[in-house]
């Protein structure tokens, strides 16, 4: 249960168009089981800056940053981590003693699955998607040391942008390569969606890859998940992405790396 | 105990120099007994105006306001109710669609406390003080129809000039009146202060009147108020004020009046 709040109790919060729970639930719960003297609140605002003058004013120790804040606070940012310049999109900012911090912990989580998944750097990946998270999720993959690669999108100016931005190459379909990493970052299959029940990638190009990487996290397992799961493949989950970047986010707030059992209790609450 | 945050959850606070503990556990403690999906949390500032800015845009419901802040916040407020404008302080912020409308509960707790223990308007009284709690106490006094009146203060500029504002008359010290109703609004008889053990008024003045009214609420019973109950005189507290306009605030946010017996369980949880 919470424990109560009392004059020294810290606040870390989150600023999104439409808020969710998932945060307030994964940080408190957190908090709660380490005993730790915060509480996690989401908010969202009409009026950008004065709300991140407020974080800075307040003393708020950290906000997470959602659509559509994720590139308009940069302006009101003192210091930008490598993260975040990279891709010039915060979700994170890290107030101390009124300076403001800003990263990415999206990039940052990224680049962790493809270390622990030990995807090989020499796979050719094929990536959907050319919007924000698109952008995250192939910078990391660049930085990471992918060397061939393809940005699949069927907007051809964002597509073309994002692939020059990265070094890769544009297509609009997947069609004469052979990749042997595929990942979504397109609402295919996602929830809610109208294209919920859709594979992100057809199922001939599915069956022969290693490892498939859907960052679609509504719900846990997306059609693709489902089918490559069916076919025994790799798999990496948009859930993974959430968890393992609130987690970071829970790091640079507080100093403390919970245990992965703890962590996935965390992240199993909060989807609850 | 505390319910779970959520992304409905609201946010109430207070902004002083020197967060205390009472609001915070006063509030919270109500939001539980009465499954209010609201939180309470103290804070302070360096910046004052971005504090405010940061009230507004982040939609934070309420927001108490104590030293050194309550004359300070004035320029940032969208509307003063008359509890504020009549003496210039605010203590109580109330934030409705970003329309920020400034209150003073401690002059509305004032005047309801002289009602509920039917003081007698012809009473003659003294009171003793001349910052800015005084100024909220002789106002509430002098609207509530008190005609005839003292103001007794060391320091005479600010002893004749809140006299004057309010229309009563300014004395250094109690002699060559008979007071009926006295009232401390001085830090005398104040834990932790110089003089804690000290009474605000003379013994035999003390024991000529009917009411002793000591704005001073740690401890909850002074000096002043243990000697008035030893001669069996009517006494009314500074903790009475508190938990007054604590509660005013608790309905200013919420819209919702507890009953007598809850208010002070939730007094007495939030002194303890």
């Amino acid at each position: 249960m919470p424990r109560e709040i009392n004059k020294d109790t810290l606040l870390c919060m989150s600023l999104a168009g439409r808020p969710g729970n998932f945060g307030t639930r994964f940080h408190n719960y957190l908090y709660n089981e380490l005993n730790l003297n915060i509480v996690y609140k989401a908010f969202t605002t009409n009026d950008l800056q004065a709300a991140i003058g407020g974080v800075r004013a307040l003393g708020i120790r950290g906000c997470a940053v959602s659509m559509p804040f994720k590139e308009a606070c940069i302006p009101f940012m003192d210091e930008m981590d490598e993260s975040a310049s990279v891709i010039q999109s915060v979700n994170t900012i890290v107030n101390t003693d009124g300076r403001l911090r800003a990263y990415n912990t999206d990039y940052i989580a990224i680049a962790q699955l493809l270390d622990t998944y030990q995807v090989s750097r020499d796979s050719v990946f094929a990536l959907r998607g050319s919007g924000g998270m698109a952008k995250a999720v192939a910078s990391a993959v660049r930085d990471a040391g992918f060397r061939t690669g393809y940005i699949i999108a069927r907007n051809e100016t964002a597509g073309r942008e994002l692939a020059q931005a990265c070094d890769y190459e544009w297509k609009s379909e997947v069609s004469g390569i052979e990749p042997e990493l595929i990942i979504n970052v397109t609402p295919i299959g996602m929830a809610g969606g109208p294209e919920s029940e859709e594979l992100a990638f057809a199922p001939e190009v599915i069956d022969k890859v290693e490892t498939v990487f859907d960052v679609g996290a509504i719900p846990s397992e997306t059609p693709l998940i489902r089918y490559a799961r069916t076919k025994e493949k790799k798999v990496i989950t948009g859930a993974e992405v959430i968890a393992l970047q609130a987690l970071e986010q829970f790091v640079l707030y507080t100093g403390v790396r919970p245990e992965d059992e703890l962590v996935q209790r965390a992240a199993e609450h909060a989807r609850s």
